[in-house]
């Protein structure tokens, strides 16, 4: 029985509105009334104080304690006692890098996959969650050890996902190119591009989309797939490479 | 006495032109008549045969025969025995990864600023003839080494420079704001914002702006500042970082 329970959101501030506020009644449900005091990371901001302050004021909002990393005498034991991890958004490489500085890799996953501690993440704290960074939209303004991430699920997401506007005259590669760039990379797993506005809910074996818009399906070798809000993507978690890119291996 | 001979293009492409169309008289007089081959690196892409043909054909149009290095049987040796390099775009992790994997990276820095070989590059080109490829928009799909580049200059560029658009509703970071986490890790280098159109021209401890759009740059701790085409902007090579960061050292 696996005890994996999370919920990875494309984007904390969807146009037009506050804070988490486009995803604050999954945020409830998610951790549900036996949570109490939710551990937040925020290494992914440079001004930490500041972003452990508006974080901290949305979660009381939702009847929820922060305790921020950065203020914790020791990282990894913070890991150890939390009740429920949540990663915020900011730059995939800095927050990547951090948590290997830190130790807290292979801790976070234990916690996630062994003890069951609920994870939620946002953008990069997204990213993290999955197989690598490699489908991160950040800059690359630090270099990580690896690009192996936390891996509490076998697939890549890209959150932020965006169309193609046909009306643009700028000539730097689309979203789709640079995923399909990715996966002319030998045995590259699959990539969910999360649209702004949904959110992906993983209980144990079973993958739900949430939100309000759709989420397209990266294969490697394959044309794409659109999912609706509310499709059931268990699928993704029992197959790690595309079955075309193990058959050519 | 510098013999630095460099081009870097912003874009290879400009929205309704072809292939090189809009820097071909640059790239002209930039090579001479001097120049009769010139050695290609199409290491950016996956599809190294179409992007040779692509590029060799365009260069004959110029006058210029066209070498692709992956046809080379051994790639250091073509190196060695290049008149001038031309790093085409496309992605630059893949690029970088495959200048360490074939030990280029040293062997063109002294071609180019020791033998004074004419280097020019085109996006991807252009960002790893900096200091590092941190400053990229690519998709980190591979892993490299490091994020060191050639370093045949000491800032950063970041091509394909791309200013916010105020209509829109995607809340991913803007560029501007990229740069500017960027600069938030210390002692960081200047980075100049390329704008599509634009391209440098450095000939020894000179640098020229050329093109049809201005170029913005950014420096540590200060505001960012425009610079039309035309301008003389040798500055660029007498600091390696800016004075703020150097003092807070
Ligand atoms: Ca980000
Ligand atoms: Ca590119």
């Amino acid at each position: 029985m696996n005890k994996r329970k999370l919920l990875l959101v494309s984007n904390s501030t969807l146009h037009g509105s506050g804070y988490l506020d486009h995803c604050q009644n999954h945020i409830c449900s998610f951790f549900t009334r036996d949570v109490k005091r939710v551990l937040f990371v925020p290494y992914a901001l440079h001004d930490r104080d500041a972003y452990a302050k508006t974080a901290r004021e949305k979660f009381r909002t939702l009847g929820y304690e922060l305790d921020s990393i950065h203020e914790a005498s020791d990282p990894v034991t913070a890991v150890r006692n939390a009740e429920a991890i949540f990663i915020g958004g900011g730059n995939t490489f800095r927050l990547l890098k951090c948590l290997y500085d830190n130790d807290l890799v292979t801790e976070i996953r234990r916690r996630v996959l062994e003890d069951g501690v609920p994870y939620m993440g946002s953008s990069a704290g997204t990213n993290v969650a999955t197989i690598s960074i490699n489908t991160t939209n950040d800059m690359p303004i630090v270099f990580p050890p690896s690009f192996s991430a936390i891996g509490l699920v076998p697939f890549n997401i890209n959150p932020h996902y965006l169309d193609h506007d046909p009306s643009s005259r700028h000539m730097g590669e689309t979203r789709e190119q640079r995923i399909t760039q990715f996966h002319e990379e030998a045995e590259t797993p699959r990539v969910l591009g999360l649209r702004e506005g949904s959110l992906l809910l993983v209980e144990g074996n079973n993958v739900k989309l949430l939100g309000t818009t759709k989420a397209r399906l990266f294969t490697r070798n394959q044309p794409s797939v659109e999912y609706e809000p509310g499709s059931d993507i268990s699928f993704l978690l029992t197959h790690t490479h595309s079955d075309s890119s193990l058959t050519q291996q």
